[in-house]
């Protein structure tokens, strides 16, 4: 472990996939894998007090380099205390590098070896992004798990471009892991590549040769099929060490995340709970819920009368009531709820892998969400 | 007491004013008054769950008769249980009759003896608002403290169309009466008559006559000034028993509700804290704090130090960066940060009522806040 502060220890394997359970241990506190991170982009998990994110079940948040460097800016975090201090949130904090909204989000990027010039997509500002600026950035923020900043391109792009990206990402990476020295903070790789396998298989022996705390796989959910990420995923796992935690970046759906537990991931973040939540779609056992639907106007039960969250302590009619008016109460809740599901799911996962039943938990979800077990792939 | 199930009983009389200390007891609990009710219009207190609205102190909220008649409609909220059971708040409720709404927020409203006809200002459906009707909605409802329908004019107005309205208030109240019959809702007549002293004192006799649980004194908070409030409630009060709860609708300001307490006042409600709180201010003892202002950018303290609510455990830099980046969670923590304000400063005024030290309370409080004392006619 280069981050002496860090430890990881794999405590069981799955008898007929990949899945593990093992415990990712941080300065602030043990993480139970595989895990879920909500997001909190500019200090906040959307519509949800830090209290509620904590009850979720939630063991660590994600921030997001990038809006955080323009909103309110990494010194001002500092200033407040850091980023745990500003959210209230003692547990462990990943952020990312800034790489992917560089990608997604800013305007007129340019990318050149020495890092990514790009505008603003708040006020049109001109900022450079380095991977010696992205580990400052993050050490202003003093999240727990900070990662490399990388070279993001869209699916599907020739393989030259990807090819070119990939390498970019490795040289940024051994710069980032050159400069980023605190030993309270992990730095975790990210494998880039593509679809192709040869590529993805390159950028992993890259970074595991540099030697990282963690091993990230970047530059999926970008429109790509279930398939190809589970068969990326395989062919980009066999290349990281056992030792290491493993963290699939920005997936996903229930569904996926546990086909890619299945393949040997430990981390996941997505905002699909909290986007979802606010625009009414509430994922349970039976699948997701449309709370506006019509016909649960006067539905008395809750969406899931076994599940914890201060949602399901209320009819189902009155969520439907809430989203039908244009209440805020409706997304908090729903954004509660939906969390509180993802997390759910995860500890059910742990508790399936440890004792070697992961396939059998799949089969009764993917069978719950009504969606066909053929897709399954695990 | 006309309804069983209600009992009130003053504890102790202010020495300097007329502010009172009393228990006023609901089939769903007992109220220490003086007590301020947030608003929850449409079975919700905006953006605030209802465990947080418990946790901010409050011990009774109001619902508005008007909204949940047109959405979900009454028949829904009694299907899925009552209003406590669909908005999950086990103290007392109480309940509008919708006649304010109809005055400010219906279009083409038209009055006769009978009722008001108005068409919803959701989708112009005509809809018919008759005392019986009123109370039939609220007893779907089923809320604890039930309101009379009447008939609210805009002030300044002739004083004969203040009469007109006074006079047709207080027959509606006495229809209201005759059907409101369950033991376990309060029924609250509604003083009318503008600013007239004249016209307050016939209708405060009137209602009293009739005889109901409580009384409140409606028509204010629609533009007069501060001094037409207090004298306004001066001259309402003193034709009010001593041994019925007294309640001032739609107000207000902290100063107000100091104010209207020194006449005798023992509740009130207001949207204000939820409303002020979503648009970035806060209520502190130091008077109103404008969390957007770009002097809190780097304030590592909070709001109020000493305020319990889980605002002011983040620094005001941190509020004020919710608010900037237009996050949910802004309007969201200085809603419960204004609600608490309000319900600590209803739990201070009545410690001080019962020290017999209220009047020097008032004036530290308006000492804080920056306002000249001459204006306090405490």
């Amino acid at each position: 472990m280069p981050a002496r502060a860090f430890s990881f220890e794999v405590q069981h394997r799955s008898a007929n996939s990949s899945a593990r359970c093992s415990t990712f241990t941080t300065p602030h506190g043990e993480l139970a894998l595989p895990t879920f991170m909500p997001v909190g982009t500019l200090g906040t998990v959307k519509g949800v007090t830090i209290d509620q994110v904590r009850e979720s079940g939630a063991q660590v948040v994600l921030g997001n380099t990038y809006h955080l460097a323009l909103r309110p800016g990494s010194e001002t975090v500092r200033n407040l205390g850091g980023l745990h201090q500003f959210m209230g949130w003692s547990g462990p904090i990943l952020t990312d590098s800034g790489g992917y909204q560089i990608f997604s989000l800013a305007n007129r990027t340019r990318i050149t070896e020495e890092g990514a010039v790009f505008q603003s997509h708040i006020d049109g500002r001109t900022i450079e992004l380095t991977p010696e600026r992205s580990i400052a950035i993050q050490e202003d923020l003093g999240s727990d798990i900070v990662m490399v900043l990388d070279h993001v391109v869209p699916l599907p792009s020739q393989k030259r471009e990807v090819a070119i990206a990939m390498e970019r990402s490795l040289r940024w990476a051994a710069r980032c892991r050159e400069v980023a020295r605190r030993d309270d903070q992990a730095l975790f790789g990210i494998v880039q590549g593509g679809l192709d396998a040869g590529l993805r298989e390159q950028s992993a022996k890259g970074l595991v040769s540099i030697d990282f705390t963690g091993y990230a796989i970047g530059g999926l959910s970008v429109g790509e099929t279930q398939e190809e990420m589970v068969d990326t995923l395989a062919c980009t796992v066999a290349h990281l060490p056992q030792s290491r935690p493993r963290y699939l970046m920005g997936v996903g759906r229930p569904e996926d995340i546990l086909l890619a537990i299945s393949q040997g991931v430990d981390m996941f973040d997505c905002v699909l709970p909290t986007r979802s939540g606010r625009h009414g779609a509430a994922f349970t056992a039976g699948g997701v819920v449309r709370v506006k639907n019509e016909h649960h106007r006067q539905e008395k039960l809750p969406l899931d009368a076994e599940c914890p969250c201060i949602a399901c302590k209320h009819s189902l009619g009155y969520l439907r009531h809430l989203f039908v008016s244009g209440e805020m109460l409706g997304p908090i809740l729903l954004s509660i709820h939906n969390l509180t599901y993802y997390q759910r799911l995860m500890h059910g996962a742990r508790e399936a892998i440890r004792a070697d039943r992961y396939q059998d938990f799949c089969k009764a979800c993917f069978e719950g969400w009504q969606i066909a077990s053929e897709d399954q792939n695990t």
